[in-house]
Parts: C-alpha cells; structure tokens; sequence
C-alpha cells in the first residue's frame, strides 16, 4: 500500500497553478486564449508534467492537450467498467479527466487549471501507487472560456469531435476560427504546405474520443460562487449544470425634460426597467433554486435632466430543471407585459441564447457522495451556476463534477483563491472517487 | 388706433426663425455656442432685424445683442412707471424683452430663439402703433445653454454685471472662458492689441444695464414640457422657476457570477438602485407638484452575467416652493438610507447642485393673466422646471415670463415645433401686457 503525502501533493499543485499563472498574454494579467502564444506555452508546461506523472501526451488541431496512461504491457482485468478483454495493444476504455487551460482577461489563476494540475497529480498517484483496471486520460482542454470568439467549449467540442463545419465560421477582428486553425502550423495536419493557400483548405479533423472508448468524464472546479463558503464546506458535488436562458429586453418610453414634465405625463423607461429588475428578485423567492440577472443595462439618452426614453438590459435566467427555468421566464415575461402596459411603454423580448441544464450522472453522483463524506465526514450537494466542458462531455459519456470552495466566491478575478487545505481535500476525495471504479478488491489508497 | 395684421406678424416670426435655424455651427444640424461663427453671423442677422424694427442696436463682450428704443426726442411721462421726468436725452426707464440665441447641439428653432424674434415684433408694433412711456429693450443673450462650459446663463450673467472673475476660469478641451473672451477681438476692449499677451490681459467689464434703469424682464419661451398641450391651451403665464437640486448616488454591492449566486448570497447594486427609483415616483405623489429623475444610471461592470456590484446615478429634484423641494429630499434620502440598510448596500450621496426656486413678479403674473384672458379667454399658471433667462434677469428687477405651447411637449431636438396660432396668441398677449404698462389711457391697441 502506497503511502500519500497528501499535503506535500497539494502543495505541488498551488505551486504548479501558480507557475502556470506566470504564463500570460497580458504581462501584469493572467490571459490565456485559444492557441495564443502563452496558450502554447502552457500546453507544453502542463504537457510537461504530464510526462513527469507517466502520461504519454499530444495535442490536437484546436490545441487541447491529453496525457494518457500508457497501455502497452497492461492487462485489462474482468468484471471492472472499462474492462473488456482485448489484446495488450488494444486501448482500454478510459477515465477522462480535466478542465480546461485557457481563462478569461485577468484571470484568476485556479479556474481551469485546478481540475487539469489536479488531475495530474491523480495520474501521478495512481502511477506510483497502483495500476487501475482502465487508463486514465488528462486532458486540458484549449477554448473553454469563448474569449477569442464569445463562444463556450470550442475546445471540448473538437475534442469530442462535436465541432460542426459551420462552428468555424465564427470571427473577431482578427479574422475567421477556421482561418486561425489554418494558420496554426504545429497543429495542422501534415502534407504539403503552400502558404495561405493551404491555410484556407483547413478541414475539420475527427475528435481525439468517442464515447465507447470512455468510461467517463470527471471535472474538478472551483465552484465560482459562494454557496460552500456559507456552509463552511470544503468541497461539494454537482448534481447538474444549470440550463439557462439569455434574454435581451428592450424598454421604450418618451424622453422628456426632467423639469418640465410632470410624473403623470411621462413615459419613463428606467422606471419599467427597475420594476421589472424587483420583479426578477421575487421571482427568485417563487421559484427556489432559480437565479436571475439583470447584469448589464444602458440607459439612453443616459442624461441627467433627461426622462430616460429607452433602457435595453439583459436577463439572465438559469435553473438546475428545465421546467422550473421555463415557468419562471413565463412568469417573468407576464410581469414584464404588465409593467409596459400599465406604463404605456413598449416592451421587445429578444431570446439570446438558451441551454438545457445537464444533469450529472447519478452513479457519479453517488460514488463522488460517498468519497466526500468519507474524507470530509460530511457530503453537500449543490447545481453549478456556471457552465463547464462537463456539459459537453456529458453528450459522450457520463459525467461528474466536483466542487472546490474558493474565497468570497470570486472567480474571473486576479484574486480568486483556493486555499491548500480545500485541494488536499478535493484530491483525497478524487482519488477515492477514481479508486471505486477498481472495484471493492482494487482499493489500495488508503488515508 | 393703429390696425395690426397679425396673422402676417406671426408668419414673419415663424419665417424668421426658420432663417435664423440656418445659421448653425454644425451643417446638417441646429447648433450656436457662445461666440462662435454661427452665433456671430446670427447676431449680425438678428441686429439687422432689430434695426429694421427702428432700435438701436450694441453688443456686449461677451456676445449678448441689444436693441434699445431711441430715446432723443422723447418725453417721459409722469404717473407712469419708468417715466421719472428726465431731459429728453437722458435714457428713460426699459421694459426689457428678451431670451437667447445661443442653442443646444442639435437644437429645435423655437428654444431661446422664438423670445428674441417676437420681442423685436413687440417693438415694432409699438413703433409703428403708439409711443409708450418709456423704453424697450430687446435682448438675445449669448449664453443659456451653456453648451461651451457646461454651466448656464453666462450671457445674461454678463448683461447683468453679475459675471464674477472666478466664472471666467471655466473651461473646455479649448482653454477657458477667459481665454475665449479675450479672443474674441470684435467684443475686445478697445486699447493696443499685442498678440496673446493681450489676451490674457482680458478684464471683466461691467454690465449692460443696472436694475434701476429697467421696469423688469419679460421672457416668452416655449414651454418645452407637455403641460398646455395636454391642457389644449396655446398658453400659459410662468409662476415660478423651480428650485433644483441636484445629485450623484453612488450604490456599491458587491459584484458576483450571476450563475453561481444565489440570490440570498448577493448584494446587488443595480437592485438597490431599481427600488430608490420607484420611490422616486412615490415621492412625486406624496409631495403635489415635485419632479424627481434619474436621468442617467451607470451600471459596473454592466456584463450580462455578472451581478452588478456598482451603479451610479444621477437625482434630479425640483419644486417651485423650495420648502416642498428640500421635504421631498429629506423623505428621497431617508428611503435610500433604508433601502441600503436592507440590502446591505454601500451608499454615497453627493448634492451637484442647488438652485433655490425664483418667483416670478406678482404683478407681472396679474398683468400677463389678464393679458391671457382677454386673448383667448382663459388663463392658466404653472411653473416652469427648466431655468431661464429670466432666473438671472429677477435680481435685478422684477420679471415676469409667457409660456408657450410647443407640438408634444419636445425641446432640445430639432422637431421641436409651435404652430404659428400660437405665436399669434402670444404676440398678441405680450403687447397687451406691454401696453399695461402704458397705463389705462396708453391703450391703442385693439383687436
């Protein structure tokens, strides 16, 4: 039986996080985009201790990067998941786990790259200590967070091979997805290259998995909220990535002059705007679980002696059941339709972008359950807010996550914070979640 | 008794003022600001008409026009205001009549505009029709708008002596008001010229016209509100100016992923702020007459998935009983403070500005009513919420001020529109006011 030297582990993984917050696009901020240069730099760092832990790594055309447990030599063992009898060369089924490499504009450095470092260190114990029935595959993924092209799991979408020709379409200033693939050269597929000509003949490659070959997902993340926090929990499980709904709302009145016009005679879009922004508070209480979110609202003309003749805010609406989300946004639509015509305001509702929840594998839920309570002593439960590559990967295979407490539940910060004690918890707790899929006989690690 | 056409003196106002919205700084676009071309070459066209109109006509250094009755050759009358006996070279008392020329960017042809050109169809009535006791002064001021600094009535300021040495050190992108001024050659003080040397050496000189040279000020201004439209009245004898005051709210939360809050866990700036402009609106029904704005509302970071962990706004509060104004603050800041406290907000409030209401000259009000009444048969008051002019104008003497009825209570935007039965209505009120000056036995004019 191995023995663990559970902090000295931990440890490595803060100093690990920190030496890859070194790596940045923005000197002074930590930004990391998909195949940018710190993006490349990161991959061969992290790749690097994926070596370092046994792994035998690659990348693929969109930069994610995996590191695999070596098949050759082992011998798949019967009566385990992922345990077909197949020659020694054949690839076992796997165990997939990860997060993604890439972050926001000065990012906090635990987003991401947690769940990657984390899951290194899991290969690296599991390496020294025993050989698990199935692989263990790292990934890291390259686009999680949309900053290049505001749009989410580019990465873990290749990687899936759920990327649809159309998805390269998408364009910044700087030019289309599918011209940056191109342009990519340690990513391109190997032949002959004839300058930007070969560049525009990029085409969409197979993903590195299907779901066959996977047992399934596993994503460690901070929780980027402060609900563990309260609770004074260090870690918690997923039960489902909540299904959200984007709405643009667009409010219409009448500017007029703030002095000379009297309350009964306006028609004031702010004051639409902010009823309905109350609205959203209550809507909350009707229906537990449910977040709601006016973040962003401009007003025009935006003047102080000027009633507001138009406000345009977005509602963000998110709930772990579909059902529920659905019902609260028909409420919410109701409520609106009565502030504008008792107002007199004119109302437009743009439906900006909607994603079903993703419920967490129950299995997983359940093995993660007891591996919390057997290393906490206690197991919490909660949805996450946020969405992550779990969503994708749950299309595969099944798949669970993990929650890590971070500091005043700050994420896509400078100063987002997990403290070493909370990792060395989410690593003990992966370790026996990852050991029980070996089976009752194939438990080795103990505390 | 003189027969006075005055459907055509109206159609002259009207077409006048159509010429006069040609004469703009910004093609395609009504904009004058103080002392540049467009105010130059609308000074020299409105001077032209004044002087067709038989008035003498000056200007200021800082821009303001004035046409005065000839006084040569006139003999005050006793028993009259304004007609202490004089050797008939000596100025006699005024009635001054005026408004501005300047605009704002983008302006509608009546604001300001709309003042000057009737009051120079006042003198020449009068010119024509009948001599009164004493003398008219029609003046287009400079400055209301304050476009150039950001701070109002420098031109009648100026007019009035009431420019302090301090108020020259505002300024733009393009240097101070000082600065403006001394280089401002036509309005510059005679003496040596030496470059910019003399430039700096630019003084204050004192004003126009001192309160006992005038029997008071009388302003006709579109009402730019929608109180005598929705009255069906052409228009409408001025109360008072209301008092202003006005703030900067700051509401500070704390921003957070609007995914992964939940709402219990939040402290939401934008919320905080939503609920105070509601009871905004209370405000106005508790307190009879009040206007209260938020005109502009800043929201930080004001990204759709994050809550709002700052907003700022502006209040805008006015009455035309200071008492009212300052009640209504009082109960404004005592509902914000409470709002703060239960949703443990961060609150600063900063006062901008506070302008105490000015009210106009009973005996103009009784004067302009009749003069109403026996025009159209009616006679209605209200306050004005916008400054003007005449703000300035009443520490030096009495004023008093004629509202009328603009096309859907627009101003500051270049539909901005009065019908010319309306400029009729109110040509005919103010030279029935005028002529009350003339005492019982000065009335010439008839219908």
């Amino acid at each position: 039986m191995a023995t663990i030297d559970w902090r000295a582990r931990a440890e490595r993984i803060s100093q690990r996080l920190e030496r890859l917050a070194q790596v940045t696009d923005e000197p002074g901020k930590l930004t990391r985009t998909l195949l940018s240069p710190a993006m490349r730099e990161a991959t061969q760092l992290t790749g690097s201790w994926m070596q370092e832990a046994g792994l035998q790594t690659s990348t693929d055309f969109i930069g994610n990067l995996v590191g695999r447990t070596p098949d050759i030599g082992r011998e798949p063992i019967s009566q385990t998941p992922g345990a077909e009898r197949r020659t020694p060369n054949a690839k076992r089924r796997a165990l997939l786990i990860g997060s993604h490499l890439d972050t926001v504009r000065d990012a906090g450095r635990f987003d991401g790259g947690l769940g990657v470092v984390l899951g290194i260190e899991i290969a690296d114990i599991f390496r020294s200590g025993f050989d698990l029935p199935f692989a263990l595959m790292i990934a890291g993924f390259s686009d999680e967070e949309g900053v290049s092209f505001q749009t989410a799991y580019l990465g873990s979408r290749a990687f899936c091979g759920l990327l649809r020709p159309e998805d390269l379409e998408v364009s910044n200033q700087e030019g289309s997805l599918r011209h940056l693939l191109g342009a990519a050269k340690p990513c391109r597929p190997a032949g002959p290259q004839i300058g930007t000509e070969a560049e525009t003949e990029f085409r969409l490659l197979p993903g590195t998995v299907t779901g066959d070959q996977l047992i399934g997902y596993f994503e460690i993340h901070i929780e980027q909220g402060p609900v563990l926090e309260d609770r004074n929990l260090p870690i918690g499980v997923v039960t489902a990535i909540a299904g959200q709904s984007r709405f643009r709302f667009n409010w219409t009145g009448k500017a007029a002059h703030a002095g000379t016009t009297p309350v009964a005679l306006r028609k004031d879009a702010l004051l639409g705007a902010a009823g309905f922004a109350l609205r959203t508070e209550d809507a909350c209480s009707r229906f537990p679980g449910l977040v709601a979110t006016l973040g962003e609202l401009n007003v025009s003309p935006n003047v102080s002696n000027v009633v507001p003749g138009r406000v345009t805010h977005s509602l963000d609406v998110r709930h772990q059941e579909d059902s529920v989300r659905v019902a609260a946004i028909a409420w919410l639509c109701q409520e609106a339709g009565q502030i504008a015509a008792e107002r007199k305001l004119g109302l437009e509702r743009l439906l900006v972008q909607e994603t079903p929840s993703v419920v967490c594998d129950p299995d997983f839920i359940t093995r993660l359950a007891a591996a919390t309570k057997s290393v906490t002593g206690d197991s919490f439960q909660l949805p996450s807010g946020a969405g992550h590559d779990a969503v994708v990967l749950s299309q595969l295979c099944p798949a669970g996550m993990l929650f890590v407490r971070c500091r005043d539940g700050l994420s896509h910060h400078p100063d987002e914070f997990v403290h070493v004690d909370d990792i060395e918890l989410a690593l003990r707790t992966a370790v026996r979640f990852v050991e029980s899929f070996g089976g009752q006989d194939q438990k080795v690690i103990g505390d």
